[in-house]
């Protein structure tokens, strides 16, 4: 491949530990240009609190994409409404927030960049702000007319989502034919476009423990997930299941399987993070852009402390890559 | 520690693998003394099926429990109604069942055992019978007028259920205070006297995605688990949380805990077993007697096959053995 990619970032809250994450990228020589945008005076002051060297360099849409040095980074300046204080959330930079992120889906749409990688943003000072978001994946949902799907990451290990944030007991009402159906599809054609996985087998979870044992503890598997799977196995997509979750978060039965849908935030994530071991990543399915993220939040209390780990962020960073790769090969 | 323990064990359903786990078991050399209740014709047909010696020694309560040699096992007989044939449920056996676990949950109550282990049952196949059973966990508890708590353990990896076999539309509405604040101090309880944890540090997942997110998620974590776990921590105890399931289930999170307690089947269980690796073992709190399990079905297309993995068999009885030394020693 001779043209090099060029992956947006958008560090996220100010106050939080996403400026960390970006000086701490900076420090590693990189093959393709990584363009943070954010304020540069911002990054530059983080750097100093880290004791990290940081050489910031202007970005050039004009330009071909270079790689960087050990120590630079790329920067598409955004300016801050109030100076950014570590630790301290400032409902007047909520805007701000939103602006960086908003040319970064901008960029992506228009092929200016490859791919967006988003650090952490804080949901409860932007809605302070007066400032209705419900989090990065509807706010880029929306800004790319997209229909949008979440799945985390640990290497080869994928865990996708039927429902997402909904409390418990809005679960099972939430989980209709139409909305498994639909996850179903988005899961299986962007392991197949973004993922290069030509027939991906995908395990599925039942709703209910043990996958309602036969209609003894819950009819969901019955009524809706068997009908819908067996559907989507008369076009030779490969669905297997509902399986009791407790069953198929099994090594034995996870080998050759290239995702699992959990049909709920807490069926899935807690198995997938435990063996991605702060190495997970979030990425939004569904969309015409790739977007990867890290899969924890601001940590405002470690921001400038150095006491952090990078590595869901340099696995949001090297997965964008891998799938950005994918696509200019295809 | 000079008295050798009696362990009772009883294989369960005769046409699954239970019997198999039995002679798998006899083909080790025991300190103590293993007495499988189950009919010893069967145990000598399995035997012959897998191709593994297999002596029987005639259980006899007057004398004091003794080891075993490798290929020798001690059985209390006990009579089938219809000969069994492997992989072929008879509901005429579905009372031999129930009376072996009788016989071993009396033992246990009198003393004559220091522990059970019980191998898979078929629910359905005795309900067909006619015969009302829920499962193993609540059979022994009304027979010992106990109130139990569930857990599974890999090795120091624990994890107990605030509820347990519930279609997941139903959990929220089933976990009160009364059902919370009873668990936890089952678990505590058993942890101190049972594992001989002194002061047990118990981490508590919330019921709802990141554990509500301050109510916008869900309010059970304010309304029931806050309030609760408030309680408990002002007696002194350790009780952590509530804590979002995907952030507490992570190796950094866990050291240095004794325990998890999950809301739900599904929030808990997969990321256990998926830590256990085909050894984990399901032991029942919360009761007079010690009661551990295997974590798998009957797994009737597999029985007679030798084509099985004993690992949680094997785990339960260790943990068995284990948790009646420290009772003996305490």
């Amino acid at each position: 491949m001779n043209q090099k990619l060029r992956i947006a970032l958008t560090p996220g809250e100010p106050a939080g530990i996403g400026p960390d994450l970006a000086v701490m990228l900076a420090q590693q020589v990189r093959e393709f240009e990584l363009v943070a945008i954010a304020n540069a005076q911002l990054l530059g002051a983080r750097a100093e609190a880290l004791g990290l060297p940081l050489t910031l360099r202007k970005y050039d849409s004009s330009q071909a994409p270079v790689g960087d040095a050990k120590g630079s980074l790329c920067v598409l300046d955004s300016a801050l409404d109030s100076p950014a204080t570590i630790g301290h959330l400032d409902v007047r930079n909520a805007a701000y927030v939103l602006d960086c992120l908003q040319t970064a889906v901008e960029g992506c749409s228009e092929n200016r960049f490859h791919a967006l990688v988003t650090g952490p943003v804080h949901k409860a000072v932007i809605n302070d702000a007066g400032i209705p978001f419900s989090g990065h994946t509807e706010f880029i949902a929306e800004h790319t007319g997209a229909d949008p799907a979440m799945m985390l990451v640990a290497g080869d290990f994928r865990v996708a989502l039927a429902t997402t944030h909904l409390p418990l007991s809005e679960v099972a009402s939430a989980l209709t034919d139409e909305v498994l159906e639909r996850v179903c599809r988005i899961l299986h054609r962007d392991l197949q476009s973004k993922f290069k996985l030509a027939e991906p087998r995908i395990l599925v979870c039942g709703l209910n423990p043990h996958a309602g044992e036969g209609g003894h503890l819950g009819n969901e598997e019955i009524n809706i997930i068997q009908p819908v799977l067996e559907r989507l196995r008369a076009e030779g997509l490969q669905f297997e299941g509902p399986l009791p979750a407790d069953t198929l978060f099994t090594p034995t039965h996870l080998k050759g399987a290239d995702a699992v849908l959990a049909m709920f935030h807490d069926q899935g994530l807690p198995v997938l993070k435990y063996a991605g071991f702060g190495s997970a990543v979030n990425i939004t399915l569904g969309l015409p852009i790739i977007r990867t993220s890290v899969d924890h939040g601001t940590a405002i209390d470690l921001a400038g402390t150095g006491k952090i780990d990078s590595g869901s962020m340099q696995a949001a960073i090297k997965l964008a890559v891998e799938l950005a790769g994918n696509r200019l090969a295809s």
